[in-house]
């Protein structure tokens, strides 16, 4: 259920939780199906499962075929979910007949499920007689065929022998005198998919497609491309990915605070009744809930403490060893130990790569104790379909006004805010320490639209924005992180602990947004000032 | 009231209306008060107004002082007004005495007035000491100087009899050398007014300043201009006239429709609870009412029926007499009977200063039959500041697509069918006859911005869209004034009228967006290319 929410939820991928009852209590499958509901998910496929005793029995008041759950899913929730079943092309090796498993088929269906999956089969015409004879009984569903390009011998043999199915002779009289070479027997495997593909939705009969993967997508990749079904680039319809759960749909404009980190933002917002879908400014204070909520689990990192002590240092000997990580980070140099730094706290993966375009202005300012945690360059009006900051659909212009975000000393926070004033209305800023002080030249809370594209025929659509309600709530987070992911890596008392807790303590959380985005970038100018006023604080 | 209304709502300006209350029944102000209300003002002078008959008598019951008047307001409406009250800094001519009236003007403050408006004055410390004198006996409220620029020597005799005012030897003494030098005086009227605005405004005591223009307004602007206190080019905060109407001021988006007939879009949405302030297409099929209801108020035009005909024809042979009038319109080249056609059913005013940019190309087109009727150049991220396309605050950078509305026959519509399909998708069309038909290529009835605005720390703001629901509307409401401001102007079943019911009955209206705004506006060529297909139709 993790994989299915992450999918739907993060990735905005549509997905089909797969469910079994047998040996299952009513009150674990409806509470299962209740978590499913709450995690967004709309699509079930209902099966019985395998029993796991050695002999299985019916229990009189159990669970015992696929049909029960299908009648417990519509009796409880409705039609909340799509439920699809699963149905036997040549019949299921355990039922009675052929003819016997299509009337157990048409119960499936009858009771409330939707459409239907096939098991594996190896010719096309296998499952055109199996929809003839579906249609036959009154069948009226969708049928979706499932396809299995073979991708080994060993797998193949694995898999018949679990689903009872026999190999056409055809087949084997091709894959037997190849057996030991992988490569060609996978040729052979997708030629046969993809042949057997056209068939099917050529036959008019078939609507779509299922596969098999065995969580090995190369050849379903491959088949893909022969049918030319596979988009080489997907289009991102925002500049972040859209959730698929059917609440969050209708989201357009996020913070772009969590730019970096969209699993949080989707668990802190996950509550939120209706997503601001229009003007951001509108909800203002949303409820982003307390950081202790989801404190332990968000804020832990996935890496084990050995990877991450290799890549942001055993020991610190100074606020400088820390800069060194910032900057390793961005140049991908490895530190001194020979290990890469592949993540930070705030950013769980390598740099995207719109923030290339800034890695040697980055690098720069890292080394000298801008700690960069978020960027984005000025677009001014490129097509909608640039590789690299283009989003949102064909013919439109995308714009970005410059964005910077980053950890400093308070010492530098002084010279950064005499050099802003002569930045003045071009740069907005805000400027904020673990305590909450915060210093802003943003007129009256609103959001500073920053990312925002134009399309035909279309409203203007602004999916990302500075925001500084929401500001607040980011900026515990971020201030938290360097505690519980860096922090705690330390033996508590030992110097680099303290170093770490010093900057959580007295450095300050900046975010910059240069206005005038038909312009060259001024923040790296702004920053450049900002280190001379550093060493050489001018009178004012 | 009416024009207390229209400065609210067409004009943007507030406005404060001026009441009087003798000789009038308390059911008269009433119900005049919820006018008020109705239209959206905020403001009243409230006054007892001159008696009319000789020799007035208070009525026991009525209203016979401005102090009853105030109390009504406060008393039926509570604090939806502002009420202002005029005070007289000599007293007032009819008092017993200046203390005496003093402690009326104190009775008024005291039942609800908000601020006090003087009668003129000549010297500024007649004002200070009535201030300094309304402070003693508790009079706390704002007090605004009425300030009298002197233009004319008969205007000052005239107004000073009326009031009963006296005018200081020492100006007496200078206006009466020049008494016949009308120049003159208005120089010496805006001097004294300039430095006595100047003594108000330094002695920290005056924190606004009124003036009675008596209906001219050339001194007041002298005078404000020599204060710095006037806006040469005052900043349009929107692409429109922002209405003060309460109800209205949140508006930020209209449909580009109404643009050259804004009173008549205010009228048709006045009774809509909530104005679309985000995304116009949220509120899709808004009640626009039907076309009937303001029909005869809001179709007819302001000019008399002999101007109409001279300019658009006291005799039409054929649609290209048409074609002409609309041809004059754009060029401002005087028709046949030498006369300039300023307005069309369709456009009030003169062309606005950006359809100016298009003019040759307009000209060309109306005179081959594509009658336009609203248009807007495409701009690429122009300065707000820009004379011509600018709007909103400053630094912030405007766009727009180019849009062409137009009437033109079914033949030549058959011809731009055919000529767009060459265009999909980069330029998006609406394409209605009277009777609705309806062909268009906009997505889902969704709108499209086409006037947008980036400025520094703020959303984006999109204050015009082509929106197709509206767009149904408003062809009602175009193709009505066709016969109710034209066709109506010549007999019935005369050529003349039969001609404009001709067009009426069978022509097009066209809108043409081209979505592509960083490049060349395609849109003439569009046309270019129907002309053609028009005149040779290609195969297909």
């Amino acid at each position: 259920m993790v994989i299915a929410s992450t999918a739907v939820n993060f990735c905005g991928l549509e997905s089909v939780l797969h469910m079994t009852c047998c040996n299952q209590t009513k009150e674990e499958i409806t509470k299962h199906l209740q978590k499913a509901k709450h995690l967004g998910l709309k699509n079930i496929m209902a099966l019985r499962g395998d029993p796991s005793g050695e002999e299985w029995e019916e229990e009189a008041e159990g669970f015992n075929y696929a049909v029960d759950l299908v009648r417990h899913i519509r009796h409880e929730f409705d039609d909340y979910f799509d439920i699809c079943v699963a149905g036997y092309p040549r019949g299921h090796p355990d039922a009675q007949s052929y003819d016997q498993d299509l009337k157990y088929l048409k119960e499936k269906v009858d009771s409330g499920a939707d459409f239907i999956i096939t098991q594996l089969f190896f010719l096309s015409e296998t499952f055109l007689n199996f929809v003839k004879d579906c249609r036959a009984i009154g069948i009226t569903c969708p049928i979706l065929p499932g396809i299995f390009p073979i991708q080994g011998y060993g797998s193949l043999r694995q898999l018949v022998k679990l689903s009872k199915l026999e190999v056409p002779q055809q087949i084997m009289d091709v894959i037997e005198p190849i057996k030991d070479n992988d490569a060609a027997i996978r040729n052979y495997g997708v030629d046969l998919a993809v042949s057997m593909c056209r068939e099917l939705l050529d036959s008019g009969v078939v609507h779509g497609l299922h596969f098999y993967t065995l969580n090995r997508e190369v050849a379903t990749i491959d088949v893909l491309r022969r049918l030319g079904m596979w988009k080489e680039d997907p289009r991102r319809p925002l500049p972040w990915a859209v959730s698929a759960h059917p609440k969050r749909r209708v989201e357009d404009v996020r913070p772009i605070f969590w730019a970096s980190r969209p699993k949080s933002y989707i668990h802190r917002t996950q509550e939120w009744d209706e997503f601001p879908n229009g003007r951001w400014g509108n909800s203002s204070s949303p409820a982003f809930g307390e950081l202790k909520e989801y404190y332990l689990f968000y804020l832990k990192s996935k890496s084990p403490r050995e990877d991450l002590l290799k890549m942001w240092g055993e020991e610190l000997n100074s606020e400088e060893s820390v800069f060194e990580v910032f900057t390793n980070y961005i140049s991908g140099e490895p530190n001194s130990n020979n290990n890469k730094v592949t993540c930070l706290p705030w950013n769980d993966d390598p740099l995207a790569p719109e923030t290339n375009l800034l890695q040697t202005e980055l690098e720069k300012v890292n080394k000298r104790g801008i700690l960069t945690i978020n960027s984005q360059p000025n677009v001014n009006g490129k097509p909608s379909t640039d590789p690299i900051v283009g989003w949102g659909p064909s013919r439109g212009y995308v714009f970005q006004k410059a964005y910077l975000e980053f950890f400093t000393s308070s010492e530098m926070v002084t010279a950064l805010i005499k050099v802003l004033k002569r930045y003045e209305p071009r740069v907005n800023y805000h400027i904020v320490n673990v305590h909450g002080k915060n210093i802003t030249n943003a007129p009256d809370l609103q959001p500073n639209a920053v990312t925002w594209g134009i399309f035909p025929g279309r409203e203007i659509i602004q999916p990302t924005v500075v925001d500084p309600v929401s500001f607040m709530y980011w900026k515990d987070e971020a201030f938290a992180l360097w505690i519980e992911q860096w922090a705690k890596l330390y033996e508590e008392e030992s110097p680099s602990r303290m170093i770490i807790q010093y900057i959580h303590d007295n450095y300050y959380l900046v975010n910059l947004v240069d206005n005038d985005f038909p312009l060259e970038n001024c923040l790296w100018q702004v920053i450049e000032d900002t280190f001379k006023e550093h060493d050489c604080p001018t009178d004012q």
